[in-house]
């Protein structure tokens, strides 16, 4: 049982594929503190994924949409607004794909357009979500916008591949649209930079389960799970961060701020 | 009325000195959230300052120390712990005050006995209440320590004079002793970096006026203010942020990622 | 006259459109710093601009290639290592150009299409640059690879539109691709953030004016002009900074450092 | 032979205490690029050092100063004024020492007696080499002051001790005076963000050998060593970097931009 931190609000959680999504988690947890929500993923994600178990377990529905279509997102927001009963609160973007990861290409022979293609998806789609909110002035003041994304931003992880380059524009586009939304409604945006999650996305990354233990290492905290970042989110869709905008923020136990810890490397030796 | 947030936990408050210090409002805030609170201020301040009023208020003590004085921040932790009835689970530092910036002498001729007085007290003291701290054994596991900073830390406000540098290191300390006490307790250490806000140690600032509104316009939500900080307070000291650490935090309006605002030079002209 | 600290050295330089040009200014110093040079730019930049004047003037040759189609960058590099008689020691990449920006429309009134465009030119080309060259093996161990930038990619200019993003992503492009170029041939990557410069193309952008001075009268010693830049630039690609890569390189008389100049706030009043 | 960067210009180099030091592979270069030097160091360190071979080498003198201490700043820059003929046009700040490290005290049980000490040897005589000279109008227009610093004023290397600390401060001194000695005189401050080095006092720490070769891997270039540091020093005192103050550089191989690197972590299982 919750707070009631987000009680009365309304809020849209974009990306919960099955019970490992870190979406999955925020929507449950934004559930129980007395928000209503209502949950989207793109037609093929549907159709692979869990989605309709979560809306029946929340009470709530699953509208499909393509982020990377304006009219899917006209439509989606517009029938949010409908069936929640008015102006959105809060929204999570958790998208994420790299064409050329899943071809495994090497981030020195890349394909420019599945590129331009894996930023459409991962990226674009966050500045189109608040794009088409923004014009409907769907969001209401003091509302708040979170996207999960990864330090891979800002540091070198070469598996990360084109997924680096994903997530720079997409904490960009928080900074940027942050100041529009927040200079007319007092809207925040932000992006959370999380540790690295067994998701089932993330998983099949290669190299994951080696990247994964280093990260938990040199963490002072260990890594960050589903379960406290879906609590993290909560405090960021709560009143209680309303003046947090335009900011990058790490929930990784740790992990950014570590130059060196020696429990990363002999955790290597044994 | 709260929201429950921190019931049954136990902390303690540096630097509240009257009802617009950001630790009075801090206080005040955990209380409504169901903390039980141990208010602190060095022997001087309490002279000066209405803490016993808050303290009526809050139902609980002043346990005067000198934060540059290991002996008595030892005896504010046994008692604390003795008052409150078990370890404690968090700690607002709250304490700041520059000898040259008092006398009026410019950063190019400062007195650096007095300087290196200004970071014992601004910036030392705040590893000294964690090193006694974590000697004595006296935080619970998943406890939270945060230290109220500001940018100038990162960027040159040229009035903020040796404070910048206290800053400097008090965000150093929260690193440093993050690592240190994640690694054995779990427990995290941040600093937030606040707006300018109007306390009574703030307004005496020269050039405070300008400045605050200079910040307020530049900020897409205006300059956050002691409430609002309350409320960030509140979040990192409740177990949902349980995996936040070793990280400095903006809670600015988005000051801190503004690069140019026209309302910041329009204002100006009027 | 120079120092010789470029002799024997081969460079390729992008973006020279006129003598107001960083690019312009960077050939002119590399040559007399002893570099042999060829220049390049999109074919419909060589019709307006005046780089031929150039090439005659450093004794060199012009290649047009479209920065966007892989043949074209192959074709550059093929045929520039062979008029320069050998690999490549240094490359400068300086093209920007945002398609919503000309279309004069607003951040949160985009055409994604024209985004997408945008990076293409702007950031993915640096991409396939690098790529290509990596790919043919085109440039020496210890050669130095340079883009230009701005700190919009840090900080919000709302004026400088989807063109923040564009930097975002072409500065994560040089931290990855410097790891692997570094890796494979000790070749290093890095951007240089600019001050604001009064180009041909940047001249153009709504309220630049404005923007110029603030930043001028914010930057304690100034403005960075683009004589300076092409002094840096020079240092960039001699051996005697061979150890810096994956680093985004303020050159701008201090502004990125700067939380406030009263200088700048009288500027305005005036 | 060097290249005459430096052609002209004085001097005064800290620091030097044999031929691993950093200060005196600067002093090297900047004499063989035409600059007349001074040295300078501690009373007590030029017993130990041989320093003075160095000055024979370099045709120059040693003039004692502890860097603590006002008056024998003030002595120096004097009588460096009078042996070079002129103002100053650079100095290089290398001084580190850390009482607690030398009595292996814990980060957690420091004794900050010490730690006052330390801060004023490792950090504030940084503020009070430029406080003497700024009063003294002893450096050149368009001047340039470097310092040594390290990463770990940013992310936690837990055996660096409060030198962490020490050179969070040292670089917050190179952004608030470059403000003023930017804004006076055109006079840029910056610090250089080194590699660890092999120098005399840096091998002495703790675990350092793990350390450098953990680096060396994790650095695409691998570590920097100190000639390339001087080179780069020879950079940033010549005119081609006027433009370039109140940054902390980095030169260090990439290390800090790389998030993982398996070649780090291969190395620890061999």
């Amino acid at each position: 049982m919750g707070n009631n931190l987000l009680k009365g609000k309304r809020g849209i959680i974009f990306g919960a594929l099955d019970e490992k999504s870190i979406a999955w988690a925020v929507a449950e947890r934004c559930h129980e503190e007395g928000a209503q929500i209502i949950l989207t993923n793109a037609p093929v994600a549907l159709r692979f994924g869990k989605i309709h178990e979560l809306a029946s377990k929340l009470n709530t529905e699953v509208i499909p949409a393509d982020a990377t279509k304006i009219e899917d997102l006209e439509n989606l927001i517009t029938e949010s607004m409908e069936k929640l009963g008015g102006k959105i609160d809060f929204i999570l973007h958790s998208i994420g794909m790299s064409l050329n990861v899943r071809k495994n290409r090497e981030y020195t022979d890349l394909k420019h357009d599945w590129m331009l293609k894996t930023f459409d998806i991962s990226a674009v789609s966050f500045h189109k979500v608040m794009q088409v909110a923004y014009k409907m002035d769907a969001i209401n003041d003091w509302g708040s916008i979170v996207a999960l994304t990864y330090m891979a931003a800002q540091r070198t992880f070469p598996e990360y591949n084109e997924m680096a380059e994903s997530k720079a524009l997409l904490e960009s586009f928080a900074r940027s649209f942050g100041y529009h939304f927040g200079t007319r409604n007092n809207v925040r945006v932000n992006t959370i930079s999380q540790s690295p999650t067994k998701t089932t996305a993330g998983s099949g990354v290669k190299g994951f389960g080696t990247f994964f233990d280093f990260a938990d290492k040199m963490s002072p905290l260990g890594n960050a799970d589903t379960a406290s970042c879906a609590d993290y989110c909560v405090t960021l869709f709560s009143d209680l961060t309303r003046m947090v905008t335009m900011q990058n923020l790490f929930h990784d136990g740790g992990f950014s701020n570590m130059g060196i810890n020696s429990a990363a490397m002999l955790g290597e030796i044994t």
